[in-house]
């Protein structure tokens, strides 16, 4: 337990939003070590882009701050102790990282970033070899959202800290006690990246680790899951995909094949599990959509992969789709099979509630609880009406503490990547190539919906 | 701001409940001033007393801890900051207070105190000079609140804690607001001797300040008055006029002169005002009856002293009384003429602002708030149903986290002390005293109601 209030007032020197390179997803190795395998060298570039733009994070987080917090991540080196922690791994099986990988973290430094300001937006990418920048997607973000917090926080007095963080910690207390009501229902932390800060995520997994007992799986958080004695969550990400798909996509337009690239996106998966056991085969269809994906994939994923997390779309539709899948593809009985499904996407207590009671009869399912559990501030600030100091025609009751800003793969390969979920508001890339790769991939199945995180 | 959930799993050394001499109220230096001047070699004797015998005190606080604080009160003396805070003084008009009383503070120690438990209950009594004991009163009060919130606290996992504290802040908080919005609504701390605890009632204190400005009047609590840059508050007490009636009762009932006692409640408050000007006189008519106290009471009292507090009794009933007897002395326009009203018998919110509505317009309103302010911590407790760790049949739900235990003067000069004020449920003393007092003192005007705090 923290003195969340007096952290702001008093912070310690050593309060950096990232202060440590394990402090991290999880997914971020799993991912890391499949780049090290197959495509270290692969140039790539991310940029951190705002989906919301009234929301001007150039006007409330310091330049100057923000640099020393993202110079200061540069700064840091894996610890031998979390080396250990990551060869010793028995999570997901023996020996899932091999020794040559592990000595590739211990030489890692993340590289250089550029940082530049478009309107009230900050700019800020990375590029370099994929297996160097890889990294910096989530810590990027989670020092944006913390400097993005502290900022708003210093200008509240004493008494509106106080009363801020007490009824943030009865708020989140309250989603847990609902959510332990519900028998069976289960749920790890996804939190890491929109994270209202490094100490209140690390609250947010004690507390739900003590209401929620076994039912709390885990954090995706690395450090986290270390300190609080709980499994580390994660597998891989979208950014897999685009990467890889990018690099190759125009080669394999011009030589007339769009049948290889819709290939690779299972390619792709192959050599996942070549270096992977079940337990770290969670299949993510909806990167270029997932009625496309099911569509052509084979019937062995469904065999021989846990189980499919849902990041995108409707989550009832999708939730249905991956159960006619499984049922198309021979598995009849998700649940006896132990297939999981597993809810990422903007998620609440009472989605998650509805969703668990929807499908848990019919797959094993769980959740990747994100935003609203580590970042769930809005509407608490104890004079809504007021004024935020410093932020013309801003009321304290209109702020957005968590909001949808990401970190994405935007080149592969000195081409443009491309994101193209079942919710079209979440697509990334250039319009164009965006066309291109409808064209590859179809026009089906994907909506536009309001973002939510 | 303090880690209150952290500071009871991570106790500090030197969290003693009371820690210096100075944490303790300003009316207890006017009253000592008062006591070294006429009265410093008077035999007295102090008890505390659990008026509400169904919480188990002794089955609660430690026997060992309640001593080792005790024995902790028993080590200190004034520091050379407090007492050139007292010799300084000037809230109340320069050199209020005579070098030769400060010399004599610095000589102060605490006397032993007598421990032993009957039943559920401690029994913790002082004895000695009045000058020397009448420290104590507020000092034990304050330990064995503090100690017994302690226990309970312990018996909390950290998220309870978390929550329990976070709900508190948010509560007193909405009070403050609450009050805020009445305009012209004024109070002081009165809460030391049933606080939660220290650094709970120095929270407290912090945010009235910094909720109400200059309407939060100041603080009962000399320290914490000298450390928030606020007006220590007080005047005088009961046991004032007790141990002086007592001291002489009986001698003057087999004098046969029961109106010398009847009027030694008024001598001493000559005495008083020699000793002290206008700001420092507030009577406190209740101690043998309000009723009885106005009509034997010279109209030059309405004129010399600032005002009256009410302590006991129904408070609309009083305070109509205390209009009345203004009136009848004379003084048609008690606002106009300054005088005060002061509240301070088991206040909350919405009885206070019911009676500054009420009264505000014919005369000064202010308010003691004691219990409510430092010490509202009922009902908080995450899981109500839950048992409590330790105490067989009590649930957490049920938990009075303050009660009716008070420390009063019992003897003074070899007689029994007794007060018989317009409550008859906090009336003390011996039964056949009470009676005896009850000749002298008339027995209208007295109710019995029930003791909130």
């Amino acid at each position: 337990m923290t003195d969340f209030a007096n952290r702001i007032l008093r912070p310690e020197r050593d309060d950096h939003p990232v202060r440590s390179l394990d402090d991290v997803d999880f997914y971020k190795f799993t991912m890391l070590h499949f780049i090290w395998t197959y495509y270290r060298k692969l140039p790539v570039r991310y940029e951190c882009i705002n989906r919301k733009a009234n929301i001007p994070v150039a006007q409330v987080v310091d330049e100057a701050e923000l640099r020393r917090a993202l110079d200061h991540v540069r700064t840091l080196s894996f610890s031998e102790r979390t080396l250990s922690y990551l060869f010793g791994q028995q999570y997901y099986g023996k020996n899932m990282f091999p020794y040559e990988f592990i000595e590739a973290l211990r030489n890692l430094r993340l590289p250089p970033y550029t940082l530049s300001t478009e309107g009230d937006q900050y700019v800020l990418a990375f590029e370099g070899e994929w297996f160097e920048v890889e990294l910096w997607e989530t810590i990027a973000l989670a020092v944006v959202f913390e400097l993005y917090a502290r900022s708003l926080l210093r200008r509240m007095n004493t008494t509106e800290l106080c009363v801020f963080y007490a009824r943030a910690t009865d708020r989140l207390y309250g989603k847990l006690m609902r959510l332990r009501d519900v028998p069976g229902l289960t749920f790890a932390d996804f939190g890491q990246r929109r994270r209202h800060s490094f100490l209140w995520q690390w609250e947010a997994v004690r507390m739900a680790k003590e209401v929620m007992g076994s039912r709390f799986k885990g954090t995706s958080n690395t450090r986290m899951a270390a300190e609080h004695n709980l499994m580390p969550i994660g597998t891989n990400a979208h950014s897999l995909v685009m990467a890889v798909v990018a690099a190759r996509f125009s080669s394999l337009m011009e030589a007339g094949k769009p049948e290889a690239i819709r290939a690779l996106q299972y390619d792709i998966l192959d050599q996942w599990a070549e270096l992977y056991g079940p337990g770290v085969r969670i299949l993510l269809p909806d990167t270029y959509g997932t009625v496309q994906f099911f569509a052509g994939a084979d019937k062995a994923l469904a065999h021989e992969w846990r189980g499919v997390r849902q990041d995108s779309g409707d989550p009832i539709e999708v939730g249905e789709a991956v159960l006619e899948w499984y049922r198309g593809a021979g598995v009849e009985k998700p649940k006896e099979a132990g297939k999981l499904l597993v809810f990422s996407d903007g998620l609440d207590v009472e989605l998650m509630i509805e969703l668990f009671e929807r499908f848990k009869d019919d797959i094993n399912v769980t959740f990747g609880w994100g935003t609203n559990f580590t970042n769930g501030f809005d509407g608490l600030h104890p004079t809504p009406d007021a004024q935020v100091p410093g932020l013309s025609g801003l009321l304290w009751g209109e702020v957005k503490w968590a909001f949808s800003m990401v970190c994405k793969i935007v080149a592969a390969g000195g081409n443009p990547a491309v994101k193209l979920p079942d919710n079209l508001a979440k697509a990334t890339g250039p319009a164009a190539e965006q066309e291109r790769y409808k064209e590859v991939f179809g026009r089906g199945g994907r909506d536009i919906q309001e973002v939510i995180v």
